[in-house]
C-alpha cells in the first residue's frame, strides 16, 4: 500500500512534467512560427492543443482520486494541491501559445513589421522562465524557483519596450496599425505565459518550503 | 464532529461569496472610473486590492485544513476543490479590476476617445457574468452556470468590435494610438474578467453535476 502510494506520486510528477514539455514545446514553436512566418508550424501548435487538454483532464482525475483514495501527509497534501495548480497552469501556457500561433497565422497576410527587435528578447526571457520552473520543481530547487519570480519584472519592463516601440510605429505609419496590433497582442500573450511560470515558481516553493508566496510576500 | 464539519463548509462557502462580492465590486467601480475619468474611485479599487489577496490566501488556508483533518466524501471533495480554482478565479478578477483602474488614471491624461461604444456594453456583459456565476454557485443553479458560459462568445465578439473601431480610429488620427491603446487592453482585461467568470461557472456544474465541463465538453 506504502509502496504503491509513492508510486502514484511518481507517476504524476512524471505526467505533469510530460505535460510541461509539450506546452513548453508549445510555446517555442508558436513564436518560431510567428518570426519566421511560418503557417504550417503555427497550425501545427493548434492542432497539438486538445492533446495538452485532455491530459490536464487526466492529472485532475489523478489528484481527485489521491484525495479520496488517502488520507495525506501535510507535505503530501502541499504536493497534490500544488500539482492541481501547476496543471492549470500549463493547460493555460498552452492556451497562450495558441493565440501566439494564431496571430502568426493572421499577421503573415500583412506588411512586415521591422524589426522585430524585444519581441525576440521578451519571448526568450518567457520561455526560460518556464523551463527553469519545470527544472525547479524536477530538482525541488528553491534557489532557481525564486530566480523565476524574479525575473517576471523583467519581461514586464520587455512589455512595455516592445509597447512603446509598436505604438511609435503606428503613429507614424497608419498602414502598420493592424500587424502591430497583432504583435501587441502577442506581447501580451508572452506576458502571461511569465505570469504563469512565475505562479508555477511560487509552487514549488510551496511544496518545498511549505509557505505561501504568493502576492510577493517571498520578495 | 459532523455538524462541525457542516459548519465549516458553510462558513467557506460565506467567506468565498464575500470576497466574489468584492471581486464584483472592484469590475464595476474600475469601469466606472474610466468611463466617468474617475481618478478618486480608481485609487480606491487599487488601494482595496491587498484585502482581496488576503482573503485569497486565508479561504486556500481553510482548504488545506478540511483536506488535512478530514476524509471527505466524493460531494464534498469536489466542493472544496471547486472552491480552491474559484477562489484564484476570483483573485485573478480583482487583479484584472485594479489593471483596469491603472488604465483609467493614466487615460485621463490624453485626450478623451470619443465615443464609447461597445466598451461600455462589454462590460456590463462582463459584470453580469461575474455576478450570474456567483448566483449560480449560491443556488447550486446548473442552468444558469450554463447561461454564464455561453454569454463568453458574446463577450468576445463585443471584444472584436471594440478592437475594430479603436484600430480604425488610430488609423485616421494619430493623436488617439496612445488612449486608443489604454482602450485596448481595458478591453483585453474584460474578456479575462469573462473568462474567470466562465471558469467558476464550469466549477458550479462540477459541484453539482460531478461533471468536468471545461474545454467546453457540456457545449
Amino acid at each position: 500500500m506504502e509502496r504503491h502510494f509513492e508510486q502514484e506520486l511518481e507517476e504524476m510528477k512524471e505526467r505533469l512534467l510530460w505535460m510541461g514539455s509539450l506546452a513548453e514545446r508549445a510555446v517555442h514553436q508558436s513564436v518560431q512560427a510567428l518570426l519566421e512566418s511560418n503557417e504550417a508550424l503555427a497550425q501545427g501548435v493548434i492542432e497539438e492543443e486538445p492533446a495538452i487538454n485532455q491530459m490536464q483532464m487526466e492529472i485532475d482525475d489523478r489528484v481527485v482520486q489521491m484525495l479520496a483514495l488517502q488520507q495525506l501527509m501535510a507535505s503530501d497534501l502541499r504536493f497534490v494541491l500544488a500539482v492541481s495548480r501547476i496543471n492549470a497552469d500549463l493547460e493555460r501556457i498552452g492556451d497562450q501559445a495558441v493565440n501566439i500561433a494564431q496571430s502568426a497565422m493572421r499577421v503573415v497576410r500583412h506588411p512586415r513589421v521591422n524589426p522585430y527587435i524585444d519581441l525576440p528578447r521578451m519571448s526568450r526571457a518567457a520561455e526560460e522562465m518556464v523551463r527553469d520552473s519545470l527544472n525547479a520543481l524536477v530538482n525541488k530547487d528553491i534557489e532557481m524557483a525564486r530566480g523565476v519570480m524574479l525575473r517576471d519584472d523583467q519581461v514586464d519592463h520587455l512589455r512595455d519596450q516592445v509597447f512603446r516601440e509598436l505604438l511609435t510605429y503606428m503613429m507614424e505609419n497608419s498602414t502598420v496599425v493592424f500587424p502591430a496590433f497583432e504583435l501587441i497582442l502577442v506581447a501580451k500573450n508572452l506576458e502571461r505565459i511569465a505570469d504563469h511560470a512565475t505562479n508555477i515558481a511560487e509552487d514549488v516553493i510551496y511544496i518545498v518550503a511549505g509557505r505561501d508566496v504568493r502576492h510577493h510576500a517571498a520578495k
